[in-house]
């Protein structure tokens, strides 16, 4: 009468009263998706803080400990799933650590997927230098890490710059920490090395979701134009002394997006079965499904942003068969429709709106069946000879 | 390509860790319909006060104002509706007035869902008896208020025990506040005024949750037994001048449930449409879609506690078909399965968290289509002569 019930998930995260990041990009999709989830918010903003102002709190280490006990005193940690997410400070992060042990020791089976959040390729390290040592004492305690480039860097020491490098890595982070599963989020290869890896297409449900005629710059790997890097998303594991690693092309989406990481490694603490070898091992099969609900919304949100210029959508839509730099609405061209001052904060404000990921608008591209974004096996004896 | 979206809402109510009260009740439902739900966390407990161990922090006034100053400087503050729930406390109940009055004051078509929490009946007056006058005052910002009995009879001061005493609490509310709308949760009434209103069964859908042959307890018009009080639900709306209410009958289920006037409020805020005229008028419509989901939940709620006792449903299911007080788990029983000290707060936890509304599990039953729960216009003049 009830049905399956995929079980409970504790998502230890921030919380945005606006916007979808942290576990406002994490928690309407895994109920979606039928998780119980019970959720700790480890901050409380007004938006996230690519808008250029927000206001609001952090939630005190005291104020997580006093949480985690009223939880465990009522027999409430019972959860067969964890995520942990922006933690802020090393003093919150150091509480969130030890729950996660205790969860851990009184439930080994419990799956825990840690998304290292410290920074990126771009902005460099945007939390505090001391947190790094804990999040890599962490990794022992980890099923999955959900890594960018500069994390798996950062965490690794290992400088990726080759597919030499980018093994270097992987086996650095799998043996040195005993981390069976490793999904690195995304990063941006020559397209002379990504010829080598004979990665599939995007998959018909993508292509589906665009506008027919596809515009030129969405080919078919979805590369944003010949002589541009290619986003790669790999997915490693590491059992019985075997590395295991498959790698996925993405299409460039130009433009600014923010929770994106966020719901990718939800999604990946979603789609991942520990016992599943068919018709792909337990990792793989995660990212793959994660990567088809994450790519379709990120597609739908580009899409989205592209027509709706300006808060209230006043601006008139744009024509989406232009090249992508020029379909990018500008703040000049936002003022068109409603003028604001230079310095007031609404005017990136709107920017930034319209490009909240549409995880409530398209839910229904987040539980949808099917098979997910295609991947290719990677022969590493091959590549590294 | 993007659809109708039914718009933005802002929230503002308590969150609880685990479990499904305040925002956690409001806003999976609201964003399952479709809703873009701003959410702002009053208070980040572990788990409701009804488990009679908690712990957490409220969020202060300070706090609430930065998060208002936050998004009004984005202009982020563009919503099409508000509701608000518990918020702990005078002073902060003051601050969120304020964000109110702003907000009608720059979009007075804003639909303004007031649930004003502060007791109940068997428990009495749960809030800080200052925050009586706040509510009062805001009364007049309201589109639609969600009381309880008590709360009606605190905010009228008048007290319930007949027809005419009900009108007169209706009435006074109405034209005392310029209120133009009241969704009267529940009361338990006498059947034998019960019958002179006429009300109609339960429909179909309800009825098909339950298994078959239903249970001898559950007739047609969801009595518990023919000598006991019928809970009844009113509408009731005042619009130029012509008082015009609505009485709904409801089941009596047996059992504390908590979140069920929240669920009820983030329902009627999700369902009212101010232009409709038919085939109900708004507040009715509105009222009659929420009980529709809000009657199918906690009964598919009830029927889950009823067949799990213990937090990992390990003890035997039981019949369904007996009289409700002789399937509710008692903590002893639940002791047969896992025996806990009688002062372990884990005892009465695993009672509270087999009865937390299963809004995510039964999600289906919040976005069904078709008509709501059947209700019936009352005939004042013939009712009060």
């Amino acid at each position: 009468m009830f049905g399956a019930e995929p079980g409970r998930v504790l998502s230890i995260q921030s919380h945005v009263v606006s916007g979808y990041v942290g576990n406002r990009a994490a928690t309407f999709p895994l109920q979606t998706l039928g998780y119980d989830v019970d959720v700790v918010n480890t901050v409380q903003f007004s938006n996230h803080t690519g808008y250029g102002y927000t206001n609001g709190h952090k939630t005190t280490p005291e104020q997580l400990a006093a949480i985690f006990e009223g939880l465990a005193t009522n027999g409430l940690i019972t959860h067969s799933r964890v995520l942990t997410g922006y933690v802020p400070g090393a003093e919150a992060l150091q509480v969130v650590g030890v729950q996660i042990e205790k969860m851990k020791k009184d439930n080994p089976d419990c799956i825990y997927v840690l998304d290292p959040v410290m920074g990126d390729v771009g902005t460099g390290l945007y939390v505090s230098p001391d947190v790094v040592p804990i999040y890599k004492d962490m990794l022992r305690l980890a099923t999955v890490i959900t890594p960018n480039q500069f994390e798996v860097e950062l965490l690794s020491g290992v400088k990726i710059d080759s597919l030499a490098t980018l093994n270097a890595a992987l086996i650095q982070l799998h043996t040195e920490h005993s981390l069976p599963h490793i999904a690195f989020s995304s990063i941006p290869l020559p397209i002379s090395i990504v010829s080598t890896l004979s990665l599939p297409a995007p998959p018909q449900q993508y292509d589906r979701l665009l506008p027919t005629p596809h515009p030129p710059w969405f080919n078919a790997v979805g590369v944003g134009a010949p002589d541009e890097d290619v986003l790669v998303c790999f997915a490693s594991s590491f059992v019985d002394g075997q590395l295991d690693t498959w790698a996925f092309a993405l299409p460039t989406i130009d433009g600014y997006f923010s929770g994106v990481g966020d719901l990718f490694s939800a999604m990946v603490l979603a789609h991942f079965h520990p016992a599943q070898t068919s018709p792909l091992p337990a990792l793989p099969h995660a990212v793959s499904k994660a990567l088809l609900a994450v790519q379709q919304i990120l597609l739908r949100t580009h899409l989205y942003s592209l027509s709706h210029a300006g808060p209230s959508g006043t601006a008139t839509p744009r024509p989406f068969h232009a090249a992508p730099e020029s379909v990018i609405p500008t703040d000049a061209e936002l003022d068109s429709a409603a003028p604001l001052n230079p310095k007031d904060p609404r005017r990136k404000a709107r920017r930034m709106r319209i490009r909240e990921l549409r995880v409530v608008q398209e839910r229904a591209l987040i539980s949808q069946d099917g098979v997910g974004w295609p991947g290719q096996r990677l022969n590493w004896s091959a590549l590294l000879t």
